[in-house]
């Protein structure tokens, strides 16, 4: 799956992910109300709308990008029809040939991540058949538990060809609480960089890992000295658009290739329709918007990487 | 919640809590061939297994225990219908009086962990309609990427006057990796500790805080140093029984009054019908060997704190 992503990135230029993290209040009233008319204003109505939401973002921008990340605490609010949402959506997105990053940030430990791993990138084995219940490509993992809740998953993915994204140094502004604490003079999110490499050294791609690291937009400084700590892992970077993060912020998340790094942008692209710059195209136009707000996007990163 | 956990113990006098974390191969054969034949071996079929397996322990146990704590990840592993045999769970085990600690161990940031909490522990809102989809009483959270993380779940919980548990130490052999690394001195554990001390001031009930913490009972030492970090948390402790913690290793995750920890077991006590000391039962009682299990688990926590 790190060959695909690869390759996508390569066939589309464009190093970005659409983050599919639909609020309900993101969808154009017209279809929650048309989701309303057919479901009522029930579970089921919500999950409806977003699924209508999302499909129409995918129709109008999946020739441009390569790969989206749903992140799935959207959908699981929905709870069971929420997640059916979320699947459809993963399968949908993957039928288009784009890579799905399923944004989980689930960690356990032992037998409980591989149940997570098997859940999302694995399949499960029930009487003797075998089931692959969500089917992501990638998932972001959340590394506080250690190698006990890494290790589980690395076996899954290695065994179907799969990857995972651990979370490094997060975008939010309180990530450093912890993360960037002192340990022996470095920060905790530097000792984490070095066990990806680590991790990663054992599921290797052609050029790089399958395993990845989250690293925020919003700390390009950390991003800088993080790319050099784990120069075979893609880094996977939230926080563009909306948080803050701009395209000449993130030159050093890249590599001397123009590869290593992959920016996502959620609100930025799916609600472009709210935007002023996007306000000409309607809310019934919004996945026009979606793809004028990818273009700009796409173009903004291209630019920042050949100035550099 | 908090006061119903601890009217719960008191009533009960047990200070402990049913891990509903059930994996295929732990339901007896009969009941796993009764499943298939109704739905195949399907996600459906495996789902009404442990539904079944489920049903059965708590029937047999809901008297004598205070509270359960279902796995969300080996219900998340079959699909959707393994989540919809966790919802059943977790609306049944409320049904039975018990409190039910959702293990989820989420963490995301800002709208993303409002979201989780919203679907777990709060209502999430549809047109005009308020639904709770999944109604946890507590839930598990990492703390990884600090208080932005934390906060959206404070407000939820506080809202609905439910509460959290959020990983301090963990009971895995690994948890050192990152959790044990000294930041001036001291380890990052204990830090985070502080910090569930803190956040727990802002949501209190009438003698201790909605907000809990997760210290694994094989790492008894720091669980000695934590409850004096936290003292009006409730500490809940994984790794009684099968992991190797035993009675006289919990002693100081109590405090004077016998209450402010409450300890997990989870195959110990689904999987006793598999022990040499409960075998007499046979997988056809497999609930009251989780009667015995649970009645010698009480025995041995109460014998500890008498003698101590």
């Amino acid at each position: 799956m790190i060959n695909k992503l690869v390759a996508n990135i390569k066939k589309t230029g464009a190093p970005i992910v659409v983050g599919l993290d639909p609020m309900l209040n993101y969808v154009p009233e017209h279809v929650q109300k048309k989701a309303f008319a057919e479901y009522g204003e029930t579970l089921e109505g919500a999950a409806e709308a977003i699924w209508q939401f999302n499909k129409e973002i995918v129709d109008k921008t999946y020739d441009l990008i390569p790969a989206v990340k749903p992140q799935i605490a959207m959908y699981e609010q929905f709870g069971i029809p929420g997640l059916q949402a979320f699947k459809k959506t993963v399968d949908y997105c993957k039928e288009k040939g784009l890579v799905v990053i399923g944004d989980i940030k689930r960690g356990d430990i032992g037998s409980t991540s591989a149940a997570y791993a098997v859940g999302h990138v694995g399949r499960v084995q029930v009487g003797s058949k075998e089931y692959v219940p969500f089917d992501e490509d990638f998932v972001t993992v959340n590394p506080y538990l250690g190698s006990d809740g890494v290790n589980p998953f690395i076996k899954v993915c290695q065994e179907e060809k799969k990857g995972m994204f651990i979370l490094v140094k997060t975008s939010n502004p309180s990530s450093g609480e912890f993360q960037d604490r002192l340990i022996d003079g470095r920060p905790l999110y530097e000792l984490v960089g070095e066990k990806v490499a680590e991790w990663g050294a054992q599921h290797m791609g052609d050029e790089y890992s399958y395993i990845g690291a989250v690293v925020g937009a919003t700390y390009p400084e950390q991003g800088k000295i993080l790319r050099k700590v784990m120069p075979k892992s893609f880094i996977l970077v939230p926080g563009y658009g909306a948080q803050g993060g701009q395209g000449k912020d993130l030159v050093h998340f890249f590599n001397e290739d123009g590869l290593g790094a992959i920016v996502n942008s959620s609100r930025g692209i799916i609600c472009a329709y709210k935007q002023e710059a996007y306000a000409g195209f309607g809310p019934e136009n919004w996945g026009d918007a979606s793809r004028a707000a990818v273009e700009a996007m796409i173009k903004d990163i291209r630019e920042s990487l050949e100035q550099r």
